[in-house]
C-alpha cells in the first residue's frame, strides 16, 4: 500500500496523483510558503467557513436582526444532524452542537454517573487522556459521589483495550476514552472497547477531539452510548468554534444534564414556572448558542462532507507513511524517536515525534516557516491535515526539520519554556 | 426632566438635541424605514463589531493560524477588564467573558452553594426571574443538596425589597436576583438588596442581562458577590455572543465552580496529573473560549464606553419618558396598560404594554416594519437602546402601533402562538 511513499519518491508526483488535491486551494491562505503542519491543533480556514461567518453577520444579523431567531433556533441541530450524518456514523437528532468539548464533557459524564444504578459510582479514565478530560472526570467524581479510576496508558502506543476490560468493572458507570490520543495519535479501538465495557454493564463516552473528520467514526454502528468532540482541528470551524455532543437517541430521555438551561426547556418560549426538559437531543443544550460559531460548524462540516471522511482518511494515512519514511531515513539518525504507533493505520491524522531539545526545535521550525506543536516532555506533533495538507508540505517539512537539527541552527533559541499552545 | 417630552414635541428637534445621536452611524442596518424596538433581545450590529470579526477570521486565523493563540489567550480576561471598568462597575480581575449566561449562572450559584456553611442550603430567587435562572438553580437544588425558595414578584413593578429581606434567612447560601427584570423592566435596588442579604449572612448573585449597558452597575461599590450577563442585548456583541460573569476578588480563591476544565487550569499546557485551579478569574473559565465571539463582546464594549453609559442612561431614560408620554396620549385609549413601573427611573432599557391582542398586534407590527418583542402573557417590549434609537423611532414605532389598533389591521393575524423568540 505505501511502497511508493519512499524518501526518494518526487512529492510533486505524488501531489499531482491526489484525488483531494483541489481542495488546497478551497482554503484561505498567507503564503504558499507557510509549511503549516498543526491541523491538529486549529485548522486552516475553508474559504466556505469564512462565508458563512459573513454571512451571519453582514446579512442576517444586520437585516433580520431579532428576526434571524427564525432561523437560527434550527441551527444547532441541524449542524448537529450535519455532523451525525457526514462525520461521526449517528443518526439524525443524535447530535447537538453547542457549548466547548469540556463543558459538554461535563454533562454527559455528569448526568451518565446520575443515571447509574447505585453500586456503580466509578468512572474509568486513563492518564494518557487528554488533561481536561481528566480534571473535569476528577471534579465530577468528588463533587457527584464518584470515584475516579484512572487506568496507565504508554504514551506512545495508546490505550490498552486489556487494561480497560480489567479496569471496567460491576462497579463502574461510565467509561470515558479519547478515541484518538492528543499526544501519540494512536487510536483506540472503539468497537471492542465499547463492547466489552458493556458486557460489564458499564456505559461509554468516546472524546472525539482528535478523530472527527481525520478517521472514520462509526458512533452507532459501534453501540456508542456518548460522545463529544470538538469543531477546531480537522474540521476546520476557526478558534474555539462550538463542540458536539452525541447522545444515543434511545437513551436521551433516560439521562438528565445538570444545567437546566432554557434552551433545553420544552416549550422554551412559554418561559413557564417549572423545568420539563425536552424529548430530544435538545435536552442537552443549556443556554443561547452562538449563531457565528454554530453556522462555522455547518459550513465547515460541508467542506469535510463534500471530501468524504473516507477518502480523507485514506490520504491522512498516506500522509502519514510517507513522513514515516522520511522520519526514518532522515530525523532518526539525527536522534528523533517515533512517539506514536509504527503502524500507518494504528495512528490518527498526526505524528509524533520525540526528541531531547524538541521545545528549541520547534521554536527553530517556527522561525523557518514550519508550524508544528509541542507536548510535553518532549515532543513534537506534526499534523498531516488531508484537506489542505499535501506530500509537498511533508517533504520540505521535514527537510527544514532536518536541517534545523543538522546545523545546530535551533541552538540560537531559548530552552526555557514559555507559553506552549 | 421630561416636560419637554410630552405628545406634541416635534421628535427631530428631540433628536438633534442627542447628544449620542452620532452613535447611530456607527451601525450596520439594511433600512432607515426600520423601526427597531428590541435592541433589548438583540442589539443591532456596530460596524466595529463586524470589523473585528473580520480581523479574527480574515487575518488572524487565516494568517497567524496556531499563532494567534499566542493572544487570543488573554482575550477572555482582557475583554473582560474592559466591561468591568465601563459597564459594571469592577475592578481589573474581576470580569471573565465566557460560556453563556446560563453556564456561568451554573457556575457561580453551584460554587456558592458548595462554599456555604452546612446550615445554609437554601438558594433564594424569585417567580419573575428570567426562566434560565429559576431552572438552572432548581437544578443545582435537587442536584447539589440545595433548597430552591421562590418569592412573588409583582410581574409589572419587579421584585419587593421587602418580601427578599423576609426571604434571605440564616438558612440562606445564596441570593439571586435579575438586576433589571426581562418583564416589566422594573430595576432592583441592588445596593439596599445586596446590602440586607449580606446582613444574613447570605451571598448574593445579579443577573445583569437586561442592565448591562444600559443602566449603570457599580458592583464593587454595592459589595456584590457573583454575577452574570450577556452582551448580545445593549452590548450589540452579535447572537449568542459569549456572556461574562463576575467574581468580586476576595472570593475567587474561596469558590470551586464545578466543572474542572482546562482552561481554568493553573499552567494550563503542562497538562499535569492534577487539576490545580487558577488562583485567579481564569479559575472560573471550563473549555477553549470562542475567539470570534469574544472579540465582538470587546469591540462591542468599546462603544458603549466611547458613549459612556451614564451617558446612555440618561438617554435611555428620556427615551423610555417619552414613549411613556406617548402611550398615554395615544395607546392608553386603545386597550393598553403600562406594564412597567410608572416612574421612568424605576426602568432599565424597555417598556413593557399589556394588551388582550398583544401577540396579534406584534405579528402587524412586524409586518408594519416596527420590532418589538412578545412575551408570556400578553406582554409587548419595546426596547430603547440609546446608541442607536432616537426620538424618531419611538414616535413613529408608536404611530405605527398606534394605527394598527385603531384601524384593525392586527385581526387579520393569527391568534394562535407560533414560534416566540
Amino acid at each position: 500500500m505505501f511502497s511508493e511513499l519512499h524518501p526518494e519518491a518526487d512529492p510533486a508526483t505524488l501531489d499531482a496523483a491526489d484525488p483531494l488535491a483541489s481542495f488546497r486551494s478551497e482554503f484561505a491562505h498567507d503564503t504558499e510558503d507557510l509549511i503549516y503542519l498543526d491541523g491538529n491543533s486549529l485548522g486552516r480556514p475553508p474559504r466556505a467557513v469564512l462565508d458563512a461567518v459573513r454571512r451571519v453577520t453582514d446579512e442576517e444579523w444586520t437585516n433580520r436582526l431579532i428576526r434571524g431567531w427564525d432561523e437560527w433556533i434550527e441551527l444547532p441541530s441541524r449542524a448537529g444532524d450535519a455532523l451525525a450524518a457526514d462525520v461521526v456514523g449517528a443518526r439524525p437528532g443524535e447530535v447537538l452542537v453547542c457549548d466547548s468539548t469540556s463543558v459538554n464533557l461535563y454533562k454527559l459524564a455528569a448526568a451518565a454517573l446520575d443515571a447509574a444504578p447505585k453500586g456503580r459510582r466509578v468512572i474509568v479514565t486513563d492518564d494518557d487522556n487528554f488533561p481536561t478530560d481528566r480534571y473535569i472526570l476528577a471534579g465530577i467524581a468528588e463533587r457527584h459521589g464518584g470515584e475516579l479510576r484512572v487506568i496507565h496508558t504508554d504514551i506512545d502506543e495508546g490505550v490498552d483495550p486489556k487494561t480497560v476490560a480489567k479496569a471496567v468493572k460491576k462497579d463502574t458507570a461510565l467509561l470515558c476514552l479519547s478515541h484518538v490520543s492528543y499526544r501519540s495519535g494512536a487510536i483506540a479501538d472503539m468497537a471492542a472497547i465499547t463492547e466489552r465495557a458493556h458486557k460489564s454493564g458499564a456505559k461509554v463516552l468516546w472524546d472525539l477531539c482528535h478523530s472527527a473528520g481525520a478517521v472514520p467514526v462509526e458512533l452507532d454502528a459501534c453501540g456508542v452510548d456518548l460522545a463529544v468532540g470538538c469543531t477546531y482541528k480537522y474540521l476546520n470551524a476557526g478558534p474555539g468554534a462550538p463542540a458536539f455532543l452525541y447522545v444515543r437517541e434511545e437513551l436521551q430521555t433516560r439521562l438528565r444534564q445538570p444545567m437546566w438551561g432554557w434552551f433545553s426547556q420544552t416549550d422554551q418560549f412559554a418561559m413557564g414556572p417549572e423545568y420539563l426538559p425536552r424529548e430530544d437531543i435538545g435536552r442537552f443544550a443549556v443556554g443561547t448558542p452562538t449563531v457565528v460559531g454554530v453556522a462555522a460548524v455547518e459550513a465547515a462540516v460541508a467542506v469535510t462532507a463534500r471530501a468524504g471522511v473516507a477518502a480523507l482518511r485514506e490520504k491522512s494515512v498516506r500522509l502519514g507513511a510517507y513522513a514515516q519514511a522520511l522520519f526514518a531515513e532522515w530525523l532518526a539518525p539525527l536522534g528523533f524517536e517515533l512517539a506514536s504507533p509504527d503502524d500507518p493505520l494504528r495512528r490518527g491524522g498526526h505524528l509524533t515525534l520525540a526528541h531531547k531539545e524538541a521545545w528549541r526545535i520547534g521554536q527553530a521550525m517556527r522561525a523557518r516557516g514550519v508550524i508544528p506543536d509541542y507536548r510535553e516532555p518532549d515532543r513534537l506533533r506534526l499534523g498531516f491535515a488531508p484537506l489542505y495538507n499535501g506530500y509537498r508540505d511533508v517533504h520540505e517539512g521535514l527537510s527544514r526539520v532536518a536541517d534545523i537539527v543538522r546545523s545546530g541552527e535551533y541552538e540560537k533559541f531559548p530552552a526555557e519554556k514559555g507559553q506552549v499552545t
